[in-house]
């Protein structure tokens, strides 16, 4: 368990969320926020988010859209404690299973659900430097393979459920190949830091055993000018109603 | 082979090339003209285009680069004459091959390129309604599964060199699932018809055998008014350039 000392506590959503993450662990910031805002769940759906470290994406969701049974798998168990303290200081439900995605926890193999979220690790194996700290190692490096994740994720859909992931955009071939056969409907939505900017990220959603052909969306441009100016605040409009009004962003 | 009076003569890139076209055939449009923009082939290279109906991509690119050896290879023997004609017409050396590309012609067989280049049909095997004319109906639709394009493109490269597709963009996946483990250094330019648009082509272009990571580039956007305004020529500058002007499409 993290000591308080070891925690700070940030705004999301524009202060609508307070997040405790380790000082020096893994630390969220835009991406599950934006993984959130593209999960169309409803009331009375069900969610359940794959990795969800200390409960961003979940939480942000529930905030948004009342009347959804949150549920989250988390490998780490300071995480998974984390994401519950979390859950309490915001007046949120969420129920945070500990286990490992590659052997699903026995209450959630039993369980399927509407919809399927994950920000999967953005480093693939021996790649890159590792992180000094464990924790954000563990969040940050893919030792689940990413195919994995989507293979998993499907699974624990219902019939037609709805898969969506954030990652980054040199990983879309990996992502596509492992939802070849099992899902359609596959919508991309390129995030370039600014326009004309190749895409950073992708958010891929897509519905498991779906016919329906893949669109490629306009990309989501976070940043106004062409050029960094600075240390002003320069989010997109569409970037500030998602990240500091929690509006949906609808793929 | 067609008769001169089923004939039509078409500027291409500003009037730099004229094209014989079947008046009531497959008829190119933007899509060669950028498949050849998008191609770096140089000085020295030689390119293969699977599919090159009446040349346009071929010459398109003989036109931009000195140079370089042009192989067509075309199943419809009369789009192949065609073909011939119009290199012959412009002042162009292309060699045409006729021939399945599932069935290689032995002479391509023997052969190995820098580059290959292919604009394969866009509809899948029943789907959408047939073309009232055959030539038409074999150029546009998918007899042979577009995978079978990627991998006998792919065996027709030398080692690292480019393959180089124009698609619908809701085939993203399968192009994608075909290269997957043959190719590497994959980068996506969607092609949108306005800003803020879905893509509705995309040009895909990778490295045969590369480990590059995919890259997912900025939009290609061809109109620049939001909306369509009438009959007005509103293409984008950068369209413009290319379509009007034979300049090349970095990717």
């Amino acid at each position: 368990m993290f000591a308080a000392e070891d925690l700070t506590c940030d705004d999301f959503i524009g202060g609508a969320l307070r997040i405790y993450q380790p000082r020096h662990g893994y630390r969220a910031a835009m991406d599950p926020v934006l993984l959130a805002a593209a999960c169309g769940a409803r009331a009375g759906e069900s969610v359940l988010e794959l990795g969800c470290g200390a409960g961003v994406a979940s939480l942000c969701l529930g905030r948004r859209v009342e009347g959804v049974a949150l549920h989250g798998l988390e490998v780490q168990p300071a995480y998974a404690d984390l994401a519950r303290r979390n859950a309490q200081a915001n007046g949120l439900a969420l129920t945070v299973h500990e286990g490992d995605l590659a052997q699903m926890p026995a209450a959630l193999r039993q369980m399927s659900f509407d919809h399927v979220i994950a920000n999967p690790p953005y480093f693939a194996p021996q790649n890159g430097t590792a992180a000094r700290d464990a924790g954000r190692e563990t969040a940050q490096r893919e030792d689940t393979p990413l195919a994995e994740w989507v293979r998993q994720g499907l699974k624990r859909l219902k019939p037609s459920g709805h898969l969506v992931l954030i990652q980054n955009a040199d990983r879309l071939d990996d992502i596509l190949f492992a939802l070849h056969g099992r899902a359609g409907a596959i919508r991309i939505l390129p995030i370039a830091a600014r326009q004309g900017r190749d895409a950073g990220r992708v958010i891929v959603s897509s519905r498991k055993g779906a016919k329906t052909p893949l669109r490629l969306l306009a990309p989501l441009v976070l940043h106004a000018r062409a050029y960094h100016a600075g240390d002003a605040e320069d989010l997109s409009e569409v970037a500030q109603s998602i990240l500091r009004f929690g509006q949906n962003l609808p793929i």
